[in-house]
């Protein structure tokens, strides 16, 4: 670790640069679900949902290497790229979400499927989790409760509890009593904004109906739900490709990001014809660099390798296979309390008492700074950062899980 | 022009995707200040500001398909890319402009801007020009009237005349009674946000202090002053690196983005560490893509490239000897009232009526889309869409300015 690196880096960058681990790493190479420092020394990628197909995919270095040397302009121009990666995104999608506009980033897309909802309803109100996070700018920063801003909260925001299985929380009936608070107040509202995997939340992954329910009671009330896949989806919870699918509901807006171009700055907003329409006819709106043929060729080049190494397969094998190795560690160690999430999006929850079910952040801390100390990289979530956030490139095998799960093993040994 | 893939795109992308020219233009390949059709038929690009080093300089394309081969990862981890550009970066700017966040879009960087500026004022209310944009953003969206939403403008925003030199309209008077308008209603001002080039507002690039009055208002009423220089940055206006500098002023943020990788999607906010710093401590700020390595390495291409290839004084060169070219044309058509702007950002208004300064808007869709026709590229700007846009990449030369002078000669006179 370069002490010298770090003080050029805070005098440059600031405070709101913050870098993860108490000893932060540096990586230099990646390859697959491998990251490797400047002594070659590998890192299990337990943690980056970005390189979704893997770290330096070949397949979309070359993409993004020879379109970047052919045309790199934008969407005011015809260009066969982006209306080819549309037709064959919108294959992966119910019928009725038949439209995609391009952004260079979740936020980007969070922010534009508010103002297509704010366009339609003719209301203001938006309905998020109490802990969720949907992105940096200023209308997504008043909705993300766990930036811990310390602004208030926007008056047109209602916070809502997610499905916790672990605490069980009523999700449904907080969305009901959050519409009728909004009544009372006058605000009539626009949306209805879930992350599908609730990560910031906690991890959640409902499948009896609860999301389908709640998308019924917002729609009712006028507004839309909007469906977050900027993490769950692109095949990461295995059972389905986009998180939704798994209750059987079909948003009115889905929102996409992350993994779409496995790094490459590339995001979206898929959703219904006229709901786009109409908002494309009232108010002008172009991305500069979104949708470009770089872009496009970087997505297209992730969603095929999507497809010809099974990956949503993989993720749902592997993380079923992963889920019970720390299910099994559970039996041991007191401290895990629940093991949850879907396919290779999974939530360890810890804590210190399993009546009171106190939040064990401290242990959660010292487990993810001990797990870099062994060479595995993972995270925290929640509100009180007791949740582990398990969350590798789909490229994860079941070699790889059992590393994990020893590693984990030899942390937790040591902490007791 | 293929029939077929305009209908699919139609279909796929709806209605907020419009393409530019009555016949629209479907590059395939780009070199330099060229773009080639499928016939390899190739069109002077006199209006792309993103590929601003030159369509797909092998620089920038070596630098991307070798850091993407690499490692692409993000700022949670330790890296010098990042702190060796912000480095570089900061050299270019005052001493006091000491800090960098990075982000992917110029939308992302004003919006940002945004919010910093509310924190450190704890004011609400903006000041931007009369027809204004400043990104795609909820929060910008309502400042950027020229984005014609035909919603109300919020009740915090307070519109201004830009410097315009050929209508005279007063700027800084503007500024003071919009203040005092803000005081009036109890909105505390936050900042006065302002494109160095007034690029939508009809190119004004104005030297004689009245950004720095300007600025100087918006301070003592407690709000920040924000340079976009977006489109004007890097070099574009030959004068200066940065467009703020021809005021001699110096700015609290400025906000970056569009040719600074090129076409790679990477932006930024540089500003004063003690406002930077309020903000990173009070809240918490990730862009997912943001500050990459490739997004870093590219920048850095960029940067270097400008000074190798001394793009700064070949933008002062050629957009001189361009707009003389320009001028000689307006002594022979009466309808161009007025060439103006800096280095290679100009703006030639065209008017029906040299008394009544009657906006030729109908003239000018004409001169755009006959420009195109003889495979020359330029558009429109301003409120009317009376005002040609001429802003090529910064590679253009003494030879590329006689051919489009050539063009616009015979489009002018073909319209006589």
């Amino acid at each position: 670790m370069s002490f010298e690196l770090l003080t050029r880096r805070q005098k440059a960058l600031g405070a709101s640069y913050r870098l993860f681990y108490e000893e932060p790493f540096a990586p230099v190479r990646g390859e697959g679900v491998w990251l490797y420092d400047k002594d070659n020394t590998p890192y299990l990628d337990a943690y980056n949902n970005v390189a979704s197909i893997g770290h330096c995919h070949p397949a979309v270095v070359r993409a993004i290497a020879e379109q970047c040397a052919q045309l790199n302009t934008h969407t005011r121009y015809l260009h066969p790229s982006i209306v080819e990666y549309a037709e064959d995104l919108l294959g992966e999608f119910p019928e009725t979400l038949n439209n995609l506009t391009m952004t260079c980033t979740g936020s980007e897309a969070n922010d534009l499927a508010l103002r297509i909802a704010r366009c339609h309803s003719g209301g203001t109100g938006i309905l998020v989790t109490r802990w969720a996070y949907h992105g940096v700018t200023s209308a997504l920063a008043e909705i993300s409760p766990s930036l811990a801003t310390g602004l208030p909260t926007a008056s047109h925001v209602r916070l809502v509890d997610a499905p916790d299985s672990y605490r069980q929380k009523d999700f449904v009936g907080s969305v009901k009593a959050a519409l009728e608070d909004m009544q009372q107040h006058g605000i009539k509202p626009s949306a209805l904004l879930i992350d599908s995997i609730f990560s910031s939340d906690g991890v959640f992954s409902p499948s009896n109906g609860e999301m389908a329910a709640a998308a019924q009671c917002v729609r009712e009330a006028g507004g839309l739900y909007i469906a977050d896949e900027v993490q769950p989806g692109f095949g990461r919870t295995g059972g389905q490709f986009w998180g939704f699918q798994r209750d059987a509901v079909v948003p009115d807006l889905v929102t996409l990001g992350k993994p779409m171009g496995n790094g490459h700055p590339v995001a979206g907003v898929v959703g219904r014809s006229d709901l786009l329409d109409q908002f494309g006819r009232q108010q002008r709106y172009f991305n500069t660099y979104g949708g470009n043929p770089v872009s496009c060729k970087a997505a297209q080049a992730v969603l095929d390798v999507l497809r010809e190494e099974n990956l949503q397969a993989n993720a749902r094998d592997v993380g079923s296979y992963l889920a019970q190795g720390l299910r099994a560690l559970a039996e041991r160690y007191e401290v895990i309390a629940d093991v949850r999430g879907e396919g290779l999006f999974i939530g360890v929850e810890l804590v210190e008492n399993c009546d009171a079910r106190t939040p064990a952040s401290r242990a959660a801390a010292l487990v993810v700074n001990g797990m870099r100390q062994r060479r595995v990289l993972i995270s925290t979530t929640g509100p009180a950062a007791n949740i582990l956030k398990i969350r590798p490139p789909l490229v994860f095998t079941r070699t790889h899980a059992d590393l994990l799960v020893e590693r984990l093993d030899a942390t937790l040994a040591s902490l007791s």
